[in-house]
């Protein structure tokens, strides 16, 4: 949230929050365009236009960036957890909720959820947060099998692949949704929606 | 092409094209795992247990190895392209046959087609392979306008995000595929075509 001018150091000296919000965004970019190797903590003061030492007066290392940055995008998919957790109904409603929250959180937190879905387990931090990334996929094979058994989806199908190539679609959004685009992230929930549930192919 | 010393430590003396698949194979590997740019030929040299001399008697850069790499991918694309033009039959009959050759595609050069996807955009070898694959992406666009104004397929969505997300579905194999693994490539043809098509869904 922008809480007013950065201060004359540009590294919002006095006011941490504001700050703190665009060095993550920005280091957040760099690391997606570049890759989080490649990205230093000298190319990502440039960037912010501060010294390094201003960079350093809030960073304490850029494997914090990245925690943080993590941090962020599970948050958003462990609220939609939560949520499909706490849905009185079937399998295949949680299911729903799950795609369509997950679409949300996705275009609410692009760029975050884009550098968890490329982390390729390079620390400790990346495997962490690999690890959650994969209770996220066990969680939706095990909405697939449930909605298997309930007869609301074909059940000769492998549900933990289902649920891998359902949300390969939906994370595929990351790759080229604009908050300034054409659809909205709602017009973009309905459509993988419909998209993940038959709804595209008119029924004869 | 650069012409270095005979090699006296064993890539593919005697057996060029042999070596040339290894070598190829071994870079895109190491451009996947850790960045084209973070990738450098000691360290692909190393990993191919070769000296560095011998590494460039058969290929003269890095870059090299990436176009060849990319070119790759996208003959196997461009093959399925082929078959879509030629195909007698209506755009949801070519959008199928789309969807089934490129996940068969992808299945058969996995590595390669990884590394098609995760391009930044970083060099001209790299633009040039991106402009390829916005075509690929335009195709699939003009195939789902089609479909629709068959009445194939529901004409109320944007084709060319229907058209994002369906092969974003089918790209996201390449995360998780194995040749060894549970399903067979055409099994998962059979599986995504499914679920492009609302077959997953039993029809009341």
């Amino acid at each position: 949230m922008r809480r007013g001018r950065a201060s004359e150091t540009g590294v919002g000296r006095g006011r941490p929050g504001y700050a703190r919000e665009d060095v993550l965004l920005a280091a957040v970019d760099a690391f997606n365009a570049a890759g989080y190797e490649a990205t230093s903590m000298g190319a990502l003061a440039v960037r912010l236009g501060v010294t390094k030492s201003a960079l350093y007066h809030h960073v304490s290392s850029k494997e914090e960036l990245l925690r943080e940055a993590l941090d962020r995008a599970l948050s958003a998919l462990g609220g939609v957890i939560d949520d499909v957790r706490s849905l009185e109904g079937s399998d295949m409603e949680r299911l729903r909720l799950l795609v369509r929250g997950t679409t949300l959180a996705l275009c609410a937190e692009a760029p975050y959820v884009t550098l968890l879905l490329r982390l390729r387990g390079n620390s400790e931090v990346e495997r962490s947060a690999m690890d959650r990334r994969r209770e996220y996929t066990r969680i939706v094979a095990g909405l697939v099998a449930g909605a298997q058994a309930d007869g609301d989806l074909r059940a000769d199908v492998d549900p933990a692949t289902v649920g891998r190539l359902l949300f390969g679609m939906v994370n595929s959004l990351v790759e080229w949704y604009r908050p300034d685009g054409e659809l909205s992230a709602e017009e973009l929930a309905a459509l993988t929606g419909k998209m993940a549930f038959g709804g595209l192919v008119p029924r004869s």
